[in-house]
């Protein structure tokens, strides 16, 4: 073995740790424990029957090109009918504004491949989804946060840590931003705030990334336009994915972008993976095709509603005066916030005890702060484990206030 | 649209192409042309009727496992079914030695992420494979060229320049090497120059990256053993892949390594895609499983041995004198090399005129070097193709001369 193996390592892998929600997740995984931690989809979502058909229909028909290298731009019938969808929602795009990507988790990592030099700064929420953070952080990105209120990212303090960061050369590459059911903090952002931070980010000239997983599971209220669309100038790179609406196991995200910067994605991604499986694009492909997605997709925001109702309603009945939560109007989580003076990460250890667990909001701050809070999934764990799960976790929380 | 896009790009992207190869390609899809330029497995080689039980199977019984999120190292089953082929083939190794990834271009850039800053150098073949160049490029290495001989590197050229970069403190982080039917060359190294290799290798206490995608694909002779086992230090990551032996489409690779250069694999894939879809790896273990897998790899080796035969034997009809080439034993490739004044890139324009298309030589040559040169592929081309396609490129070249 080389002896000097530390030596050798890069700076980026040097500065990596492992996903800290991964690691505590198998800290969860002894059966008797309520997990509300993960951020797993509902295995009941997952349509195993239809795909049984689907699949032999398209290793019948499309069998030799599905278990062929693909375009690194992805298949072209999926590109299309994906396309497809965000016109009739309204979008003037067109299929060369869009690639294929293996998962949402490498839309974050190209993006950190093609804007990233070592030592960068760019925005993202107090708090903010956390691989989105690891993917940007391991090209050397230095994060800086901006603090959310009910509606999302604060536009004016945005625009005051812009300007702060122009005074100093140090303009950032993006502005990260989850506007629909903000992962952890479950809000979403309303058109109004998002025009602000459109406005905020035209002013300073600065590209917005629109991490987009779960917008289309909303269980009420009405749609907010997507930042790619209000925007209209290709200032916007919109992330989405099938890993919360279909499938995670097949692997499917896709960045909806400027073709300017699609050609990029399509350079970095050749040398990333070369490009998706063509397999489970055209299986994907199908499934869209036949309507299944859709008539899915509902089923689970059905499912989705009522477990959210049931940790809303647990939460009324058990949490004690001083804890508050967000509400979230669509995705997998919500956030609760305990007293001030309280740490979520002493009380980990004590909610694991008592056979329940969560994920600390601190690790989704990038300045370390979130002590006080937790973020809580209400799509994997059944009506009844939220309805025990919280009434365990308002008992772990009320002895140590 | 941000007005200075050019500028924010990171220096990364800015020095990558697209990939001259895949670009190359699609000059070549005119139907009337024959094309030896792609790497892609023959159509014939993919089990796809096989397939129809197998992911049916897959579905019935662990449906929804299949279609959630898996673990980053990769399915628990498919490791040790990849682990025990590996130790049955004599290798001294465990589960924690492996990683699935997303193919090997996933292992060749995590590489790069894990061992790579910018300004870094690795030693690579001259030629060499451009996916590896590519990826390790896109982290800002320099590649150093060492020629190879009719068994592949040259050792002592290989040590001469390591003392060489010693006393001016560049070290490079590793060795690039394809021991078996390399691609581009179609040279298979011989356990002696292995040895050779390591020693030098220990001698410089620097590690060797072993890509073997085409191992199993061996027509005639006996195999060599593996640099992973002949080292037996933990100095050799190995990477593996299903790309060329079973379906492409499924992007499927690992990386065999001493477990704490695994662990920062794990770490590195967690922020890159964090997990290889399992859907694709529960088919891939089934259908290892089951013994297909080495029931279908015989048959493709077969076919693939009339292939490059009928090529071989076309090349001693048809070449002109003073052109060579080489005669793998395996592989999908062989690299043919014309005199000295002759240029790859020239002929190419002519080539296409008359329906017949390769891959430049050069291409893979970091030095800029290998002009006369170009590869063939004789894995996607059917025997008559082969004998037809020779036939005009013969007729090319020696108008040329």
């Amino acid at each position: 073995m080389v002896t000097n193996l530390d030596q050798i390592y890069s700076i980026s892998i040097s500065s990596m740790k492992r996903s800290i929600i991964r690691e505590l997740l198998k800290l969860t995984q002894r059966p008797e424990i309520i997990s509300f931690a993960g951020g797993l989809p509902s295995p009941d979502s997952f349509p195993v029957s239809d795909l049984q058909s689907i699949v032999s229909e398209v290793l019948k028909n499309e069998g030799t090109q599905a278990l062929q290298y693909g375009a690194t731009e992805g298949d072209p019938k999926l590109r299309k009918l994906l396309i497809d969808r965000y016109i009739k929602d309204g979008l003037n795009v067109k299929v060369d504004n869009l690639i294929i990507t293996t998962a949402s988790q490498q839309g974050l990592d190209l993006l950190g491949k093609i804007f990233i030099n070592r030592g960068d700064k760019i925005i993202c929420g107090l708090p903010s989804y956390l691989g989105g953070l690891s993917a940007f952080n391991s090209y050397g990105a230095e994060c800086v946060g901006i603090p959310l209120d009910n509606h999302g990212m604060r536009a004016d303090l945005l625009d005051e840590k812009l300007n702060e960061l122009k005074q100093i050369n140090k303009m950032p590459k993006f502005i990260y931003i989850i506007p629909d059911f903000q992962n952890p903090a479950g809000i979403t952002m309303p058109e109004s705030r998002r025009i602000e931070i459109i406005d905020v980010a035209h002013k300073h000239n600065i590209l917005i990334v629109e991490d987009s997983p779960y917008r289309e599971i909303r269980f009420n209220g009405k749609p907010q336009r997507m930042m790619y669309e209000l925007d209209g100038t290709g200032s916007v790179i919109t992330l989405g994915t099938f890993s919360k609406t279909f499938a995670p196991g097949f692997r499917i995200g896709w960045v909806l972008a400027h073709e300017e910067i699609v050609d990029k994605f399509v350079v970095a991604k050749q040398s990333a993976d070369l490009c998706t499986s063509a397999f489970v694009q055209k299986i994907a492909a199908l499934y869209l095709e036949k309507g299944l997605f859709d008539i899915n997709v509902n089923k689970t925001i059905n499912s989705y509603r009522q477990k959210r109702d049931a940790m809303l309603e647990s939460f009324r009945l058990h949490m004690p005066h001083g804890v508050t939560w967000t509400e979230p109007e669509g995705g997998l989580f919500l956030f609760l916030t305990m007293p001030e003076h309280m740490d979520a990460e002493k009380l980990f250890p004590k909610a694991i005890e008592k056979n329940v667990a969560y994920v600390l909001g601190s690790a989704f701050f990038c300045d370390g702060s979130g002590k006080n809070s937790m973020r809580l999934n209400f799509s994997y764990v059944s009506i009844d484990e939220i309805k025990e799960g919280v009434k365990r976790l308002a008992e772990v929380i009320r002895q140590e206030m």
